[in-house]
């Protein structure tokens, strides 16, 4: 059977699901493409230490072409999926060129979602990719220059808040590496202020960080963020952001920096394909992945919406990955013509982690066994290392996090884009300080 | 003597310049402050390195505060200097504040010059910042991927020229490196086309490659350029850049990255000095760096044009350090209340380089031992490591180089900024292909 005859299978997006989808179908008599917008795999799970300014883009992204080189089945295509035509079995490009498939497996994933206050994405970064991380952590590095050009006391003092919206993994973790950075890396640099007198203040709607986890490692994190420095505000809504600060109900925080953890949206590619979606826009699949009515379009990662045992799979790399190498067996039964093709996935949990700061971190194995503090940080390191792809990679974030943790420096603080020097910030609102003690206000709506 | 009875020095500008003259005033009792627009100091000789995709921006790039954190007699500034009042002996900034000085250094170095066409700058970029370097990246990257998403021939052919338009050291380098990126790095990579079937073709208006090198060195270059398979263009004139590709004068090359390294001009802070410029834009200093009719204000590195035993002193950043010390010593006699506070500058040669590719390079050391090949690139590879700032970027420099050596490949391969999908190319114009061989035009302009 030549390459021309064989089935092809589709797949939409390079990251985990899309990535672990297509390593699964190198020995299977398919021929395979797999088309990102990006060029590279990102490893979003250590996303926030470029923003943080740990690591470099390359430490963290790999090309796919070079990923998937030896495998020769397979053909990656730079290029950005506009709709899908399931009944024609197409999908249209940004070119309006079309891609014919015999399967179709779609993995694009989510993005920010700002509870539809869009014009908020000005004023509070959320952290997705690697210009949003390189957005933040410009912003972080630009409010210390500009408190330490602000001669102003008054004026000075918000450039040291740093607010972060959302507790979940994201937030906690972006929290936790902002003190490391305020309280360590920029001791020494300043000659007007202390980087030491920065704020960070880390908010969330729901009543324990990491509301995902299990309560007690919510409570142990909480315990490490407030050893680390961090205000953490629970049951805190957010009602307003502009270029001065967050409104959280009657109370208003002047900050320099705000970013955005709060929640996803999946991404806008589910719309085209015709079935019911939830209210976060992902994909109601059936129990094997496929989409209603059909058996040869599967939607796997953040962009599926699936309960397994009456639980929720959760937006995680791992379930990603589980994922893509059920519909890769599911389509090499489909084209070995058994009738069976379709079978139920089962997520199994190995473990979930979320580290907070310099050598803590929360996490637990299989969903049973907990850890915590410096262990579940070494366990952390360790299981990264060993999920980032390639031996470069693998190499440097090793040496970066040594550098990191022996120097107590950040290795990466370089602020480069379009906007190099800080912005006029506007006139303080004549209105009274915020209470030292917060009320509590109405929850935000639960992220993610 | 209190720190605030002490005379102030203003340095703008933190490339090797201004950083070697902060440093030379290190135990000096003055109070300094070190102005820059960008929070760092960039390597510049090895910014090719991060524009083809070997190096990540961090590797040569380090903060200016970090560097100096522990120099006690200054302070750092973000900011960018829009004028100088000479005679008030104030800077005015960009937000309009005025920053006074006793002693003023003015650093600020050269950007690309177009020749009058600043209209070609969109096609062609230069390379200067990192910014510049992750641009040329983007565009090398996003060729290939265009020819590989290519179907017709014809089309598809533009994408694998590159053109680089000036052969001083940054072009000949470029060349090198990309001729390299074709013929090894990206070779398994793609399925419709092969990388190796990429042209490098690198245009200069003068008759030897390397210019202001001695002619043996020219040579040597030249043949080793095209071993790596660059096809070398001398007594060349570009008469035109747009979308599609370069016009050299009656011929034409449809090109789908054009890259300039051809001409430099002073930075525009320098007409500020109300002092008389070259034509190229730079102060004419006397043999001291003051400039004419003062003796507390100094320019130095690529901003100052000055001929010092009747040679000029080269736009390299071993003069621009020496500049940098020599004012400083200047500085040093004159708060000490010496009248003969001023001497000539004497520019000590102490090498010049340029790296031909993988293995391969030209050189001198002390302007009279000449060596080429192999040596002369572990030489280069030497001297470069050694003159980095930092341990980390020495350290991360040296792994990255042992990694792209040994393997071939290029570490940082990453698309990123706006623009991540190729545009459409302009439609081919119809008019007979470009001559084998080339007819010799009418020189450019030399560069700088």
């Amino acid at each position: 059977m030549g390459a021309s005859d064989r089935k092809h299978v589709v797949i939409i997006g390079g990251g985990f699901g899309g990535l672990w989808a297509a390593k699964a179908l190198r020995r299977a008599r398919v021929r395979v493409t797999l088309l990102d917008r990006r060029n590279h795999h990102l490893f979003q799970p250590l996303l926030y230490q470029v923003a943080t300014a740990t690591l470099d883009p390359s430490d963290i992204a790999a090309p796919i072409r070079s990923i998937l080189r030896n495998q020769h089945n397979l053909q990656v295509l730079l290029g950005e999926a506009r709709s899908i035509d399931v009944a024609r079995k197409a999908v249209t490009m940004q070119d309006d060129s079309e891609l014919a498939y015999d399967y179709l497996v779609v993995a694009t994933g989510a993005t920010h979602s700002y509870f539809g206050k869009d014009h908020w994405a000005r004023f509070a970064p959320g952290l997705k990719s690697l210009e949003d991380a390189l957005e933040i952590r410009r912003r972080v590095l630009i409010a210390y220059e500009a408190a330490e050009a602000e001669p102003d006391p008054e004026r000075r003092r918000p450039w040291l808040n740093f607010v972060i919206i959302g507790a979940g993994p994201t937030g906690v973790e972006l929290a936790g590496a902002l003190s490391e950075i305020a309280r360590h890396s920029l001791r020494a640099d300043f000659r007007r202020i202390d980087p030491a007198d920065a704020r960070v203040i880390l908010v969330e709607g729901q009543d324990r960080v990491l509301p995902t986890f299990p309560p007690e490692q919510s409570a142990r994190a909480h315990k490490q963020l407030e050893r680390l420095g961090v205000e953490v505000r629970l049951k805190t809504r957010v009602t307003d952001i502009d270029a001065g600060g967050v409104a959280l109900g009657d109370q208003r925080i002047e900050a320099g920096t705000v970013l955005w953890a709060a929640g996803v949206a999946a991404s806008p590619l589910a719309r085209t394909l015709g079935v019911p979606l939830d209210r976060a826009g992902r994909v109601q699949v059936q129990s094997s992945l496929a989409i209603p009515g059909r058996d040869d379009v599967f939607v796997i990662g953040d962009l599926a919406a699936l309960e397994v045992d009456g639980k929720p799979v959760p937006g995680v790399s791992a379930a990603a990955m589980q994922e893509g190498e059920h519909v890769a067996r599911t389509i090499k039964r489909a084209i070995e013509g058994r009738g069976d093709a379709l079978h139920k996935f089962h997520y199994f949990n190995r473990g979930t982690f979320a580290t907070i700061g310099r050598g803590a971190a929360v996490g637990d194995f299989l969903g049973r066994l907990q850890v915590s503090g410096f262990l579940a940080w070494l366990a952390w390191l360790g299981i990264h290392i060993f999920f980032l792809i390639g031996f470069r990679a693998r190499l440097f974030v090793m040496f970066s996090w040594a550098y990191s943790y022996l120097s107590h420096r950040r290795g990466v603080r370089l602020i480069t884009g379009t906007q190099l020097l800080p912005e006029r910030r506007p006139a303080l609102p004549e209105q009274p300080k915020e209470p030292a003690q917060p009320a509590p206000a109405e929850p935000a709506p639960p992220p993610n």
